[in-house]
């Protein structure tokens, strides 16, 4: 123990410091968060100056999200110089309009001014329509244009991601002048950039020039001679998720944005890009588990009710199921051990359909299943679940018959259970390529329709055997 | 229509210019496939020449992960000069094993060699051992080496992902050396890059420095000065999940990777980045479906047997639940309208745990839910199951009742229905946080044991209420 002690407070030993940043690298661990709750409980400011010395600022957003919202409070009240504006933008947007309708409009609008025009417009808006205008009318006139603009985008869309911050350079000017503008305009600089933006006299875009390939080229080089022209000017109206898709079929780290005319109005970095891609596969992974929004931080009533339209709409469905089984009630009367199997049935088809679904609904949203393939992946589903339909019916089949001492009620089940196999295969890749054909988002709505195949034909199927061959 | 195709064939025309822009960036549509499908058929070489022209690396991964497998044969056969070694590294995994396998040896190894190091890698990880080893024979010392040492990082490592290309100086220079320098080793340097790598005589890292930082400083300024030192040297080591969560945190370009000793050995590029983020989120949505890996691309047979292994072990959860019900054959005998109902009460169950278990795992995996919000989260998913528990009580309660005519039945159902839900959330909650604490992987372990659970306390509740109320 004393060791390790020893250890940690070395941090100048050769051996020990590759170890000491890796964990520093983890970033904000619950131990860190419960040293800090402690010196906030004890109002220990000096201890809590050298804890948040050693907080990164996605560390500091990470800390106001998890704790409670007491000490929240406490923290953005008393302790307000530890947050500085870059904080409030990684936050999660929930409890950044939940911290954001806590402050006075002057003081938001006084965070935004020192951010960048994209950090900025994501701060506003999640607040209220009121609150939001309050807001906006306390900034300076330029920051308040700039902020309107984004705001006039579409929602999700190239413009509300672009930055109005950029490097642009005309094509006549040499890379040993370019350095010199670069050095004498350091300070008015963006803070970060990759790559320069090569314009012609109207704003249009002739092409990039990485900046990588900036510095290994020689000062009396022409910029016209260095540029590469297959850029990807991004229309201002275009999808976020087309957007990273470009960005990550072409490897770009930045792209210009155009307006409608062509001209450039701003840029899309590979950060902004990062956070579509997370905030896509989350979406997709939710709607999937039936959760329209992320609701981790929301309150208990808001969240019951956004999910009580999710299972609202199942609940339909359980009635349609239900509505079949009753079709077989006398069936069902004389021969109970059907009321024992019959889950089994449906449950194996739910189950292989989500399988099914859930490789679809992904490919569909990585462009990986389209027209070309579509009948190809729908055959293979429903030979995958002919395979395992088999498998499974020789399975339950004979542990039925066994169980109930009953061969034919065994005979019944394994056939039920390849035609509903086969089905969850069929549909389950169906589902979601008719609705995306038909534009509906098919990680929300495939599983109810599949759910209802699977539980439907799977009752249908068993009962209906049973009540011709079994009675 | 006439005009439209106008509109298209126009490229010099200054309205439609973003407008065909928008098109080319959509990447690779099933028209194009369709195209070039039809010039391959009628073997049509200027045609597909042509066609060619239009395409990016990334779409040609794309073709030939699309067409079948009799025609993406053909392509590679008799017109391998359309894709050039970086296609390959775009390839899905098993249609990249199935390319390379039909390759010689030697061909493989002359891809390789043209390659960066991580993606040299990434191209002969897939292979069968025995011929990867004879496609490392192939390639000159040096390469061989480099793979070789990057094969001897754990799977899913930071040195799998790193390339060894990067540039480094030294504290003591100039920035007018540096980019002396830079100029002089044009054509040595890596293709890409972000970040100067600066380090001390030893080879330890002792900061960066971004290009856009070093552009615009002056000649006369030392590189020491310019350094930030608030770098990440990346353990080779480190899992690739905790990498991307360092570049999304940090917002960084690049990072250096280090040895046990902490010299420089490579840099991870937040290209690489995006990868494993992309990857890293698909593993989540199909394990939570119940699929180990990505089959898309495999064929019928071992797609079967990967989905079996997730059925069979709900075939156990699904004969325990079976289990239960037989546990009350009398009662149902009696009441039959018990064998309609109970599949809604353990469906909704279901239902809401998966709501909450999905929320729980993405939350799992953004280090968003922690020890510091464990008990919180759990907390609230129970209230929310208490709140639409009795919400659906309430509705099932009266449409059970009036449907059989028996409001005691209603009742009964609707006290099932909200325990049910309560244990859904509970659970939901607690059963991905604790596999998550004894490191088993919530995202594929999770679902199992919570269907198990609401299957089993559904039926148990509803049928247990109904044998000592309503028989």
């Amino acid at each position: 123990m004393a060791e390790d002690e020893d250890k940690i407070l070395t941090v100048s030993g050769d051996d020990t410091a590759a170890e000491d940043e890796g964990t520093a690298l983890l970033g904000l661990q619950d131990e860190d968060i419960g040293r800090i709750l402690e010196a906030l409980d004890e109002d220990d400011s000096v201890r809590l100056e050298a804890l948040f010395s050693e907080l990164g600022t996605y560390d500091k957003a990470d800390l106001l999200e998890k704790v409670r919202a007491d000490a929240r409070k406490k923290l953005l009240d008393e302790h307000s110089r530890f947050f500085e504006p870059e904080v409030f933008t990684y936050l999660q947007e929930e409890v950044r309009r939940r911290i954001l309708e806590d402050m006075d409009p002057a003081q938001i609008a006084g965070i935004i001014s020192e951010l960048d025009s994209d950090d900025a417009l994501d701060l506003i808006l999640p607040l209220e329509e009121d609150f939001k205008h309050e807001v906006i009318r306390k900034l300076s006139a330029k920051t308040r244009l700039v902020l309107q603009e984004g705001l006039s985008f579409p929602e999700e869309s190239a413009g509300r991601l672009m930055q109005r911050e950029f490097v642009a350079v005309p094509q006549f000017w040499t890379v040993g002048k370019t350095i010199d503008y670069l050095r004498a305009a350091a300070d008015d600089l963006p803070d970060n950039f990759y790559d320069l933006i090569v314009i012609d006299p109207s704003y249009h875009i002739a092409g990039e020039i990485p900046l990588h390939r900036l510095v290994r080229a020689r000062r009396s080089e022409k910029i016209e001679a260095l540029t590469l022209d297959d850029t990807h000017p991004i229309p201002a109206t275009m999808d976020q998720e087309e957007v990273a898709e470009i960005f990550r079929n072409e490897d770009l780290a930045s792209a210009p944005v155009v307006d409608e005319d062509g001209r450039l109005i701003g840029i899309i970095t590979y950060d902004d890009v990062i956070d579509v891609i997370d905030e896509e596969a989350s979406e997709d992974m939710l709607k999937l588990g039936g959760i329209e929004e992320d609701d981790l931080y929301r309150s208990i009533l808001p969240t019951s009710y956004s999910r009580f339209r999710w299972l609202f709409i199942n609940l339909f469905t359980a009635f349609m199921a239900a509505g079949v089984i009753s079709l077989f009630q006398v069936t069902i009367e004389k021969v109970v051990a059907l009321a024992v199997l019959m889950p089994i049935v449906a449950g194996m088809g739910g189950n292989a359909g989500t399988q099914t679904l859930t490789v679809a609904v992904r490919a569909l949203a990585t462009k990986e299943l389209s027209s070309t393939n579509a009948w190809r992946v729908i055959g293979k589903e429903s030979a995958v679940g002919l395979v395992n339909g088999i498998l499974f019916a020789i399975l339950v089949g004979v542990a039925a018959g066994f169980w109930f001492h009953q061969l034919d009620l065994g005979a019944v089940i394994a056939v039920a259970m390849i035609t509903n196999l086969v089905i969850a295969g069929f549909f389950g890749a169906c589902v979601p390529i008719v609705l995306d054909r038909y534009d509906i988002d098919p990680a929300i709505a495939s599983a109810v329709f599949l759910t209802t195949m699977t539980d439907c034909i799977g009752f249908l199927t068993f009962l209906g055997l049973a009540s011709m061959f079994l009675v």
